[in-house]
């Protein structure tokens, strides 16, 4: 793509940290066992149970979302199981049945406000499952996507009473946290409150929308689950060979605070846009701005002056969706803002 | 891994070739669309057309060999299907039912010497699969190790024998290509005369063995297969978001002849480490030596004397596994040689 | 279970016709081939063909209605597909996860009036389901269950246009016929015009409902599906040994007018139980009585005075379901009736 | 079929024994609860744990063998698993990949002379599975056929080291009972002996072939594993609406030594018939006679000869295949050996 272009499409057409290429390159010295059982996996384990605050999490490397989200699940599952999760999520909508396969299970996925489960809905629909019924599958897990594909955010005290209500009628709870990094800039809290301390089980802890080359990891903090995942890990085609190239980058990554810097400036960079569109007459955001995402209906005229302008964005429904990233361009931002008002004026 | 260790286990212990890296810090630059629609992926397609003569050719990038192989073989998977392979693949006993799991089929293992299937035994066996017997699982694919894990190799003509028994019964034929620079080296061949010239189908074309980073394709000949690929491969967790970095390392793997030459020198040193084992009294050899590994039953004090040397490998049942890679340390080399000498002299 | 109870829970606690018991027993002489490969099957077959006016269809039989459905469905699936389905649909609540086994795909539940999918509503919902996106699972066939599992009827308008919009979206149309009797009894049409003739492409025809011995077949009208569901039954674990006790009762049952007899006379059951019931002061109907199936919320002191007294009936959240078999002893409709007048007198 | 054809193809082309009809006739009484929750379930369950003197045990009436087979490995079943058996064993040949598909395992067949496991090579087997290793699929189920399909049988010695081998190694072990009455009326020993206190966990118990019409249970004797099967059996389409009439047949059937009359009348008329025809030269049997099935190898003039007559039986390869009911017509064994003693004259 020429430079001229200016991409609000997604955080993962962006490329790769400077940090974590440098310890990718620092990783290709020697040799090293394959498939995981080499030092920077362990010496990225030891990082992640650093920053979470957990002496028992175990990490395992690998190089998708959506494997990360069916390897997970995958762990908890039993043979004739349901996951429970918000209509829109992630794993319900956009990943082509990759969790129904590695799970075997159904996934029900519930309405609810801000794109988000809401405890007492789910409650009651738990309660409706039918537990012990054999004409009903039962329900093992609860997905819960943080922050959604739609730019909002579980408060911690929102995670805690989900997970509680999960826990209560026997599931077991896995956030999906594509865009880790942008919930915790934007809650302000550390990896553990947003994740065990809040009753999480297990998590799918993205890095690549935040600077990595391809590098995810599933988190599991009860070590009988961790048993399972590398078998499921290998059923699912996840283990990577040359998995050092993977946990340099995630050691690296956590191993100072650039990544949160990154998450922070993408949401203040949405933030601001947000700010710069609502001024302008004619445009409404739909919905509050919590992360680097924004999605604002735009009069059609606006709409046909940024076709015809250096930009990228995705049309979703009625919606335009604009996603920043923690480097676009200023520029970028300030001629979408300007074209707009141009086509509005 | 410290320095001084001399590692045998595996190709994929090695690093990343210097070109391989280059092209990834190339591909580092300004945004590009997500999930393989982007112009590193297509130049990559149009890399491998040329390379393999075809112009129909589509080319899949992934991070794993399982995922490749896995994807391959469910592009071509009926739903009550079987897979004939040799016992002794790859896909039938080292990747946790990954095959089973994407195909929904069952692998049939085939008896077969130096590890390959025999065209007459493979016409006997399809001859007596029960064709249009609802009872008996319907074959739809051969799989053909090249070269197998033992590290024998199929002769051109034995490709092609095989892929017509296989098309005559109404199968496709996957080459599982794990070290396919490996083969390609050894028998002087080109890449179209080793697969779809052959007969072939699909192919996992690996390059990961041969000094990329986690970087592997699926490859498909035939237009109405390639369409069900993205699909399969979202389904299966295997579309990596930021895919330019694997079509940029593909790409350039295949650019000039750096990737043969590494498969040479790897084929060559595995040749010379057999000459100068064999040459030792009381060290035979399990089979030909025909690409980069080589296998071998050494005598107890053998055995003991390197296991308190500086060296790494496998052993497998009773024999003793070396593999070679393209920069196997010659002072290595040596020392393997000398230690076994030493301990039986 | 003694006689004196008055069983309302299900037409499946009922017995077996006579007409089907002797020809059962008729069929119980010499020795037939198994696995439906018999004199009995190919008679059914006839049968069939001649009930529905279609020379081309072929008929299964099997002894479950889960089994039905799951081996239709499988029979028109795709390797990342989705049925779509009502929320409520028997398929999508009660089978536990047989339909996802057998087929692969994932099930998308639609709201809908009175439990039934609406063609708008379900054009809507295929023109966002991303035919082609590779994230999304791919829509392969829409389940109609006729009557629903609430006793509401799809008109033959309604079944037209449903498949209408189905085809045109690229799916194939399986109707969930567990109470198909009902439905022809009900709406007075021929079961072609409530098939093949309103664009359904395979049937599971349910028998067992409405005085079979655990006798349903799968109905398929195109030969190229019929094809493939031979293995799916097996695979299924749905192909009777003793095929020909299944088929003997299936053809007797289409062979005069008695299975729509039994049929009507459920339906007029619950027509005039319904019709007593709404005459009771304090006692309300849920939704109109189209078949042999009411529901009513009836006041605790009723729904007390009830469990007191001889009968068998199921509550489903705050209704009560009362299911009218053919047999539906007059007693006990009257007992039924005068006891929840006297709790509410 | 006419009443002159002599049926040699298999014991399931017999009919329903006289006990078992009076049974079904009895049941169709009054109303039952559906899915198995009725009298007759509740009796047959005691009846079996009366024959097998087993308190625990557990019943699960359905209507298949193969989907006796699929839930009983299902409950046994992790999620990248493995199930060892003969490589000739019904559910790994015959059963269209039924079990792989309720399982998501894969079978392992090993080779052994009788079509039999032998202890040793399992263990050998076992040993180099792979326990623990991520690449492999974990063994959790051993399958015993008993008696095999070719007509062998595993003496009671043989099940408890085979059952002492496998738990050793961590897997449970199931037995498909298919012709159970078969191997209990040759081996002269009690249900108890050939189960639970040979080690078997799990069963496939079947009656269809001994004069039930397709009536089937699995057999659990583990609480745990029992509060699994009613979800694995409705997921698998296997759980009968009239489950009474199932059970009643099952009652019945284990209610006085008919069935076991029965299998010693069968397995004596092929004794007879394989004595008379070893007696004729030229025809050669294929191993020992065990149970009601010979396998002869006969020459051309002989096959041609029963063709021209009124003989049904399978060719299998170059064997031929005599299987003999319990009221197999005298007349029929007769002619049959006199038609091949004419033709070799």
């Amino acid at each position: 793509m020429s430079a001229e272009v200016y991409d609000f499409r997604s955080d993962n057409v962006g490329g790769v940290a400077p940090e974590l290429l440098e310890a990718l390159l620092a990783a290709n010295r020697g040799t090293a066992a394959p498939y995981g059982d080499d030092d920077f996996t362990h010496a990225m384990t030891a990082r992640f149970r650093h920053a979470f605050e957990h002496d028992g999490l175990v990490a395992f490397p690998l190089a998708t979302g959506t494997g990360a989200n069916a390897v997970a699940l995958a762990s908890l599952a039993n043979p004739y199981g349901a996951i429970y999760c918000h209509e829109t999520a992630h794993i319900n909508v956009y990943e082509c049945g990759a969790p129904e396969l590695f799970t075997g299970a159904k996934l029900v996925g519930l309405a609810g406000d801000g794109y988000k489960l809401h405890a007492a809905a789910l409650d009651a629909a738990l309660a409706l499952a039918g537990r012990g019924n054999a004409t009903r599958v039962q329900p093992f897990a609860l997905n819960l996507t943080q922050p959604t594909d739609f730019g909002t955010l579980y408060s911690i005290d929102e995670l805690t009473h989900l997970s509680e209500v999960a826990h209560r009628h026997g599931l077991l709870v896995h956030l999906d946290g594509a865009r880790f990094a942008n919930a915790i800039a934007a809650l302000g809290c550390s990896p553990a409150e947003m994740t065990w301390r809040a009753g999480i089980d297990v998590v799918s802890f993205g890095a690549t929308k935040n600077g990595a080359m391809n590098a995810e990891a599933v988190l599991v903090f009860d070590p009988a689950v961790a048993a399972r995942v590398p078998f499921l890990m290998k059923r699912g085609g996840q283990v990577v060979s040359k998995a050092r190239f993977l946990s340099a980058q995630l050691e690296r990554y956590l191993a100072d605070d650039r990544w949160l810097e990154r998450a922070r400036r993408s949401n203040a960079n949405a933030a601001r846009l947000a700010q710069r569109l609502q001024a302008i007459r004619g445009v409404e955001l739909s919905g509050k701005v919590e992360i680097n995402m924004l999605f604002a209906r735009l009069p059609d005229a606006a709409v046909a002056a940024l076709d015809c302008g250096p930009f990228r964005y995705y049309k979703l429904g009625l919606d335009q969706r604009f996603v920043c990233r923690h480097d676009q361009e200023p520029a970028g931002m300030d001629l979408l803002v300007t074209t707009i008002e141009g086509a509005l004026a």
